[in-house]
């Protein structure tokens, strides 16, 4: 159950409009990588959690404060789209050689056309559930799969693609109130990688996993002859001048060896007869058929 | 510029048909962690680098196995579905105690209806670009972000969750055939998680990215004081217990602290009024108006 | 700014596992109607608010109230999966008629291809963020315009909807721990309903908004002739016998009227020529061109 | 079965073509609110309709109508794309100045920016069934749930958040030609949402539903004591001002009251153990295992 | 503008119900190939014609009658799920053989887990707008590109999946109310293969397109000397045994070759530097920067 | 099993960076009719293949030819979006004049607000898996169903559509280098418009296929009286004077004939009662129900 606090957890006001970066803001709410994904990933994990208590509260406060960052950027987002884009339109319209050397298109169009036209048609000046290029969430960017090492591993992926989108669009704004905002971020994604880092090594030192993930599925079974070569699928040796080619694995278990890419067996994929209700394009020609 | 062996890489081919684990089978092909993702993922990030060759070379050697792996699991799930379910149908039909159990539904539907639909419709007995569910696969669940610290993470949840999936399937089936294929990419997987790991290492070591990522943005721009506080936002303190909550960092560079979570700002999210053209809900009634 | 209890709102422990519900229970979950729908929609249409704070407040108490209902939604399909289907398999293989009478097929494929496939693959038991038929849930579902009488319109239907797909989900189980669950959603969905119900009496009472909506836009620059006509477009007059054919109408701004369509222009919809360099089929042979 | 009339319902002719414009106007062709949301939503609604004739008729009439309204549009949209954007692209050119403040960007190609690509690259010219971002329709949009009173909200609504957007545009454009298809459509939307609004009060007087929607679920079978309770999950209490929190219910059958939230149970969410075939964290080692 | 006829243009009728066929029905309704993408690609293919009226005639009928088979099979699948599964429960439940036989799964929930749980719980035994997999219908499957040559083969491809896939559809029921419609639906899939084959013809003789697709293009300004080599990517030569190989080419403009893959260039993709700002991984480590 | 050449099939080196055309080249590259399409459609239609040897190694040699296709593609777009847009942007900044006349809005927003802002935020200057609107590619748009007579129909709509699109673009750019791989490009998609026109020719020899397609069918089943009239849906008779309207049939088996259209049935579409515990609007009012 949660309840909410009024006050947002971190200031959210810029300097002035910019309904520009307003759309650019959308990445880090709505995109792949933006904070919607990780507040509904840690939920879920969290809600499916049957590991120790420790991680499961962990994962939960994480997740919680997640949805007061999606408040956040809204917010921002909210104020970013504040002066109408109709106001600047006239003001712009006035300078007559601006009209002349669009070459008969509108200037207010022109600015529209540089934002989401949806922050105007469809919100009215507000936030939208969707990443810098428009596309909708979808729930597809989340994962949880009750394996904690597998979607911790996910979690410090998604803290550093989100950095690395806040890091850029740091640069592409000079407004400080915008810039205070992202550097709050960029600090609890600092957090938040070095958390997911630590619970990861917590889960190795409780025994609970360990690499390969999952650590519980018999190793034996695998077909440990190729369980730790890497193949070179190219021509050129550049690949094996990495720590991936040769010397002891990460897991502690084997050895990098270094191989030519070639079929191990002589299967060549040939399948059998089509049905002839199939319709399918059969070997040779066949009376036509069908279902009684 | 690639060229394709009519060879497969490994064997694909069932003791006997199964369409309904040919259903489950799309997951490892089409689905989020499925095998054409990986494959997409690591072209992308091999088409995209700025890095040192070696990196580069090794990244399109795996994606280009990878593309060999989709061909597997293509002619695998082909082969799970050859024989004609409308066979199936006939012998099935022959059972009259069958038909009365089943209320008067008939029995070839409810073996049709376990399938995936697609297979027959559709593709003829053939595989599908699809997860298990039935949901097409999209290009929303790959990443190349031209950072490698930030892909490699990626890539190393991607062998993780991948090889959790066929684990699980190798449960979902006793069909030898299909098992002594999983048993390969569960190996591949063993190979790849240590691979991407051993790489990360290898990025750490040449100077090239480490935690936080991007750590080429100047990390004296982020709101310091956030950067290493465990949030509790929850009541209660489990979440105490473990690694994230004191001691050092695994970026080295700071301490864990904890702390309840409480608003660092005065700010309650109010915007601004509406602009009357919007005709958003207005603090109080305005007369009506419209661009001129 | 966001906090969680560890308990949950209300109870949601099911009496026995069963796989096949806990699909069916993914509708409220993560379909068009579904919790995680209502959740992001009131939260957005609270965040993006311009109107007094009365409605503000309103709308995001309830959007954080759903967070919870997500919650018990999650917590009871982990429950109803909690019984291993692998299990079930071999308590059912040891039936050696039901092998026969499936054909050939194994029983507990058909157990499990009754089952969404990924509750098993995906997420090990856990819930998953997609509907009953597995789609993942969108943000192209939710909806928050800055007019809050469009948006309390759309929060009357959604709990409509929503309550109308919980009472089929009622009949669909007879397990007793469900059905008190659901019986909590129909009474918080009665709730709801009523509660837009009253907050758009009290916006047309504030004068804030009234039908048609939006309100604030001249009327007199609408076709005005064609605002209260209904339009019949079907041979017969069935349609006539409505409210919507005759008397005042509900705005109380007008009287309706019946007219058979007919069209209102002599506008056929001919186009202009095509751009030679679009090459897109012309009205008659053009030499062929392209930009210098 | 329907029939086609080669004239309009409405003039839809620009007085001169507007590429940027053009992209806009995709909202309420194939936007979540659009023409051929509501189009589907319509005719899908007519088709499953098992009530009174005069319902079904009358949804018909409307859906048939809208089949006309899309055809306006995209013809609209054809003709503001009309003029080659490579035409004014070569006028714009020989402005060398403008060629100088664009950095060495080309004009054109800003021009061009602004537009939807795919009106040329895709459709040389002409409409596109996708919203003012570019994303494609999709029938996650519409709804037709077999009740009338919950599909008559879902109406109601997508006719004022459809009018809201049509106002919008018309703010957005100073060309007559599209001002008065524009008008035409605010007009149409006006009478729908009567039509809808009048159909709920039909609805209702015939017997056949009202709120709580679905009426016909037994209501005694729902957790009736919190069915008219406002919870208040915030601190502060602003949203005890409105109507929602006191007084007779629009139901008829309740009285609101006003509560902070708080859990009605002692459940906490914790989960069963994982089975170890689903290679979840337990809570604590176990060793491996897999299926026989 | 359209007008809509009471009567459907064909018999939509089953002999009973059959909810598992009715999931299986969807996909010529909401499917990629399915009645809807055909239906909408013809009508904006129609509205977006520049060409020569009677193509834009031709294919807007044939747009028309589409709608009407799009009813058709809306009607079928509705009428399909009309015995409420519920009721099927009750008298399968009285088998207490059968509760034994499923392992403690209710037999009730085994056949509703073979259909489209949306049938039910969205829309309460009506069609959906879906495929046979449940994904919602997307207009990602349809196309209109103002070429009417490259659209023409896309209606023969569409017609040509079509008929194949109720061709197998035919095979699945053994229904003669619904074998009835589908053999309606069969010929008149016939009639639009041909249809648009004469319609290709035609193009052609009238002089208006011809292979190469868009033959307005300045065909000089392709690479020519690989406008027709055969290229063989794969070791053997099966490949040249096809009338692709050798012989004159059927654009009557050149003659097939046949050639091993190999690289036209000495390009290896290698790109340029990393901007700094960006945070993608450059060639060697350098100092931290942002945008001032 | 594939392997990888580390040089290009062609070169993909632009005269200079365009970030706004690099946007546009998205379309080809990830678009619905581009490049991963067909390499997707080919390769799975390779892998589906059941018909002769010599077709299965052709798709396959193609569909091999294509993963370079998008390897250039990519390549190209990277190189496009080399020289960074904050460059740029402070290049820009110096003239005091066009701040000015933007409004107020920065110069180097309205730049970047051209780009498709994913290539600088998500991919730090690489090529997307998107088309040029920003939509992710999916796969349903790719094409494999098992006959490959309706396959091929389909692969020589994508290499016309494809060929279309991207003779548009070579319009669009004067870029000496971009246009050099575009002709490359258009000459390939001449040679797969032949290849595939020849492989339906050899299809048709071989005796394995024709139209109507699926052959297989047995004609006699479908409704023969309507499978060679055009049906005319539309007042006045335009669509009379074209090739589909009379004269023998292109499969020869059939003359046209022309004919209003018209109901062939008395059947008005009338459903059923409504199940009372689905809660949909019935004929007449019903006690409250639910299941025990």
């Amino acid at each position: 159950m949660f309840t909410h606090s009024k006050t947002l957890q971190f200031t959210a006001r810029p300097e002035r409009p910019d309904p520009l970066f307003a759309k650019m803001l959308q990445e880090p709410l709505g995109g792949q990588w933006g904070e919607i994904s990780v507040m509904m990933t840690y939920l879920f994990q969290g809600w499916a959690c049957r590991g120790p208590q420790k991680y499961k509260d962990m994962i939960l406060d994480i997740g919680t404060e997640e949805i007061g960052h999606v408040e956040m950027l809204a917010t921002m987002i909210a104020r970013l789209l504040e002066t109408s884009p109709v106001e600047t339109q006239e003001e712009a319209a006035k300078d007559s050689f601006v009209g002349a050397i669009m070459g008969g298109a509108r200037i207010e169009d022109t600015i529209l056309a540089g934002m989401n036209p949806q922050h105007v048609i469809v919100a009215g000046s507000g936030p939208r559930p969707v990443d810098s290029a428009g596309n909708p969430w979808t729930a597809g960017y989340m994962t949880a799969s009750g394996n904690l090492l597998a979607d911790f591993r996910f979690n410090v992926t998604a803290e550093s693609q989100g950095r690395l989108q806040v890091a850029r669009l740091y640069n592409l704004t000079a407004d400080t109130g915008v810039r205070e905002m992202l550097s709050f971020l960029l600090a609890r994604d600092t957090m938040h990688q070095n958390q997911w880092l630590a619970a990861i090594k917590e889960l190795e030192e409780d025994g609970l996993e360990e690499t390969p993930c999952p650590s519980n599925f018999p190793q034996e079974l695998e077909k440990t002859d190729v369980s730790y070569v890497f193949i070179n699928a190219s021509q050129g040796e550049e690949s094996k001048r990495g720590g991936w080619a040769k010397g002891p694995t990460p897991d502690g278990k084997g050895k990098f060896s270094y191989a030519a890419i070639k079929p191990l067996t002589k299967d060549d994929g040939t399948l059998g007869q089509v049905d002839p209700r199939m319709y399918g394009t059969p070997q040779a020609p066949l009376p036509a058929e069908a279902a009684e």
